[in-house]
């Protein structure tokens, strides 16, 4: 019985010891591929992602196209090749800019919340890094090329590229420190920020209707107010027309903007596995396409015709101002949004050539920088908050509801953040260009500018064969 | 002894509670990591499948600055500034109309297999609903201004944007309803429609060749006919070429038109896990390459030279045809649907012009309506049909063999599908058109088109230094 | 107790064969789950790798609209309509004779390391397959239409129709053969290759500096020293400027190239989960920013303007030169090859045109040959070698360290390369080209030629209203 009963516990722990070493390799295989299965997860999320900011970085990239083209089409054909080049220069030189200096200004460890001072050339950069600085860059060109068509037809090549340097180095990644570096003192929107503590709730600019466009917009207001008008546009203080030499031009430009703006606001999710990049799509083309009927309708109305370079200029008004709030606000306050842009961009025009009395050739200072502005505003106005309906997910939707559902905070923030915006955007390039103009100048001289900055800054015309022709 | 058997059972009993527990312990945190890992995957799925429609979109979108370069290209520079605009206004139009009605039409619960009748302005949307109805509406407007190129350099802009209006609100949504909705009684599709039980099979239109093409070719017909042709294209019964005024837009167009195909028909694969994309994208290319080698061969023996426009209109052609078969069919038939497609474009202008004395300034009625058609039918002679070889997994592609392949029921739906489309298509819009024509008028005046839109329209002219340089 | 011990021994039994069985339901439920996962986490690689290499693909097409543009703009009005022919049935005939023959010579069952002899009109295709082919087709057509530039204003349509079949079908995939089939004894890469064996390191061309690029830049030498150069290119035996008629699409299309790169680069990693792809698209863009800056430095040092056409030119030849490396180098070696890139297309163009005497009228040998040649030497030069700081994980990067961390071999191998592949591309190019010329002849007359190639062979104009305006 004994030798039985220790026999009985033998083979029960014999029977325990298997079933504990086959429960232990398998559970450790599972556990193993269970791992394997979730870090292969890991990676794939990583990587979608990757591929989600290559390709909207590529469709931001060719936005330097439609830039050029707009300009190039609004402006007369004696300085065609002129804006190409200081287009093609802004993001050439853009590039290797916010390389070597911009990306570290802008999110590089913080200081103060007021600029950041690591990863100059970006020094130990990973391979995510790489990424965020690819999609990153193709922004930072933009505020400063908004610029050049601002300043057409007669600023002075060279002057224009050391502002663009310093655009690229130092405007734009400033104030973009202060609302996207993710600092906890960033100005704007950093938890330790004593506006943000003051206020209680931190600026929302999602895409960028200030951090890019407005920036960009009240920048080019300060280079026009130094530079002055072209020689004809104004005839006893009155606004003369000076029609651009290319519709087409003008408007394939602007579609390959609206194209790349899907890009710019789909692809500041910066994650694609961001549950709401679709409402953020659908609210940037509603925006859009609103913009578009209402400046169609303005002019129509105001005119008795409409005008075809100020509803192109509509559409991209609506982009403009849907760029901050697009991920946090309903359709129809999409279409709300993108109309008042559009009635922005023609009430603008008109305050600038009849009030303020400066010269936009291309209705640069209208589009981005009022348009951005309101943009910037309009989220304290309609944003659901989030967990409020729509949004349940969304990571990057502003937190707090706007005026409309009776939240405040969120509004004061947003008038803030315009204020601090048009303050350093207008004064920093203001300051710049001035610098600029009185060490070498910026405006070419009289005759060069009636002659055409092709001939006088590059030796060519860009349409040879029209003077051909005439002669013959 | 006792005690110890006692004890023996106790030790049994302990170890295998202590086995139950760790078992259930492990296994259960594997579950909950098993299924964890499982529902990223679904999300994985689902957010590929949101990027993909959100570029494919993207790509479909850029098709507006292409169809508005080939249509400015084919046309006079008179007129440049009006087709722009009206390119521009029908992708604004159309993503408001879209939004507001034509989705609710096309996809809303459905009424008799006719029409959809809910989410209008897209109440009760969700994320599925915004990734769905971005890749659709990019869709929606390309019928509309497929029309534009026809009645181009004649129709006034107003009632130009009425018709766009109700093309993107009823004409498109409800003939795309009865094919695409997946309601039970969509009238060519749905499993309890009359057509499809009394043939036995449904209609198969992968990316529209029908749905979006043909619709908009026999709009164009039926404008067109209204419409009239142009001063001058006619003298004594016979057609005058009447060239546009820039080539190298109508070749750009033409490019980006094909780059957007990529999105067109890639996309509407509707999922990114679908497994035969790719033979969509190889098919697609095999047959705008046919279309553009046979147009140009047609063109070279009938003229003696190879033509530039036809021979890029025979491109579109062969996309068009493709559209509806290229995830159902093989290379070689791709091949041969393209080059069809291709000798359709200069058979169809040549009809147009001497047999119905009518005048399609881009050929749209040809590349669109009659390729489009061509595309649909051909699904009903060279569908390899669904297990049947190349295609396994594949879940869009056409279920039934063509007439090659010794079918026959999808051949005689295609048939049926095709004359639907027609009647509708052009029925509807003669309706429509001749409505709009009796109210306010559709066409400008003599005196207004011998001057040219642009000006009459507009105010502006396109390119208004050429007449500067004349003059001086 | 003997009864109890065996109960107890039962019991032990009972117990642990309940164990087992739970043990093994579950755990064969959670091994199917994990494969489950597994099966579809792999599904969705291949996937998010298809969806990466469509859309990769689709921008490498549009740089077909690229080409047309840069190479039309830097031409003369007059034959504006021949060259958009040019390239867009290139591309159309690339598509149908990649797909019939050339795969096959570049990727079939290999013969000698020297040529592929399987898979013509992609027979036995597959979905991975198809995915491959269209990404490589978009290449194939690019080495062709490289040539179309050089070649412009004086070339015959039908014998550049013939070349560009020829180049597409057999000089283009000879070559890329022997870099990129991946066979044991492909001539450059292949293990068993004697070249590969004698210096024992396999060549490293990334993205085809040398297998796109260079074999079209050194194909275009071929054919102009044959062709001859334009009339009056050369007065007197110096060359004379002949200004391209329209600078907005020479600039376009760069912008549209430069965004082509970002598929042409990035797609080339083949594969979406490679980890290294980001740095792939930064390497591109700094190396591009420094060719477009050290080109416009020159030419303004050198002639006291900073020229437009070069500066774009710049641009692509700092793309072209990155195109090897990009994948193998730091930052900073990125800087340097796209900055050399941009000289050696000035002192390329100078050479071509004073010492040479050779007539390339868009710099096509300069940008894709030259600067071609010194992409692919610059990876022996610049790489830093697998496990060799930066990329340890990238599978495509060149294994070698480059001659500035003190390896030889990879710069040997490259050395060797660059050799090889001027002799084959020049050699079999200029074989080719003399035999069309001696059977149908390959240049227009001089008659022809004056008059323009868009009247003499497609009897139209690209712009006819010029010459209606000033008839008028």
């Amino acid at each position: 019985m004994y030798r039985i009963s220790i026999k009985s516990k033998r083979i029960t722990l014999v029977i325990a010891t298997l079933i504990l070493v086959l429960l232990t390799l398998t559970n450790s295989a599972y556990a193993t591929s269970i791992e394997e299965n979730a870090a292969s997860i890991t990676s794939l999320e990583t990587t979608l992602t990757f591929v989600w900011l290559i390709l909207s970085g590529a469709i931001v990239f060719l936005m330097h196209a439609g830039f050029s083209l707009v300009e190039a089409g609004l402006t007369r054909s004696k300085n065609t090749a002129n804006i190409l080049m200081k287009n093609f220069m802004t993001i050439s030189l853009g590039v290797l800019v916010y390389w070597a200096v911009g990306w570290a200004i802008m999110y590089g460890t913080d200081a103060a919340g007021l600029v950041g001072t690591s990863q100059f050339f970006l020094s130990g950069a990973d391979n995510s890094l790489w990424n965020s600085w690819w999609f990153q860059m193709v922004f930072a060109a933009t505020a400063a090329t908004i610029v050049s068509g601002a300043v057409a037809e007669r600023m002075e090549f060279k002057a224009y590229l050391i502002y663009a340097i310093l655009m690229v180095a130092l405007i734009y990644p400033v104030y973009g420190h202060w609302v996207w570096s993710g600092s906890e003192l960033a100005l704007l929107t950093g938890a330790d920020s004593f506006i943000v503590n003051a206020i209680g709730t931190s600026l929302h600019d999602f895409a960028g209707s200030s951090v890019v466009h407005a920036v960009g917009g009240y920048a080019a207001l300060a280079a026009v107010i130094i530079l002055g008008p072209r020689i004809g546009k104004f005839r006893d203080g009155e606004p003369v027309a000076i029609p651009g030499h290319n519709l087409a031009y003008a408007f394939l430009g602007t579609l390959i903007l609206a194209f790349g703006w899907i890009g710019f606001n789909g692809g500041s999710t910066l994650d694609a596995t961001d549950a709401y990049m679709n409402l953020v799509i659908v609210n940037t083309f509603i925006a859009a396409a609103a913009g578009a009927v209402s400046a169609m309708l303005v002019t129509w109305v105001k005119t008795g015709k409409p005008d075809p370079s100020l509803t192109a200029n509509g559409l991209l008004a609506g982009l403009v101002a849907i760029t901050a709030p697009c991920g946090s606000v309903e359709n129809w306050a999409a279409l709300i949004i993108g109309t008042i842009g559009g009635i922005i961009v023609y009430a603008g025009v008109m305050f600038n050539e009849n009030v303020l009395k400066v010269d936009d050739p291309v209705g640069a200072i209208s589009v981005h920088g009022y348009s951005g502005s309101w943009g910037l505003l309009s989220v304290g106005i309609f944003s659901v908050g989030l967990g409020n309906g729509i949004l349940e997910d969304a990571v990057y939707a502003a937190s707090v509801p706007g005026l409309i559902y009776g939240g405040v905070s969120q509004f004061l923030i947003q008038l803030v953040g315009v204020i601090v915006n048009i303050i350093w955007a207008f004064g920093a390039s203001f300051f710049i260009f001035k610098i600029i103009d009185v060490i070498i100048g910026t405006r070419v001289s009289e005759e060069d500018e009636i002659t055409g900055l092709d001939t006088v800054e590059h030796g060519i015309e860009a349409y040879p064969e029209h003077f051909t022709t005439e002669s013959e």
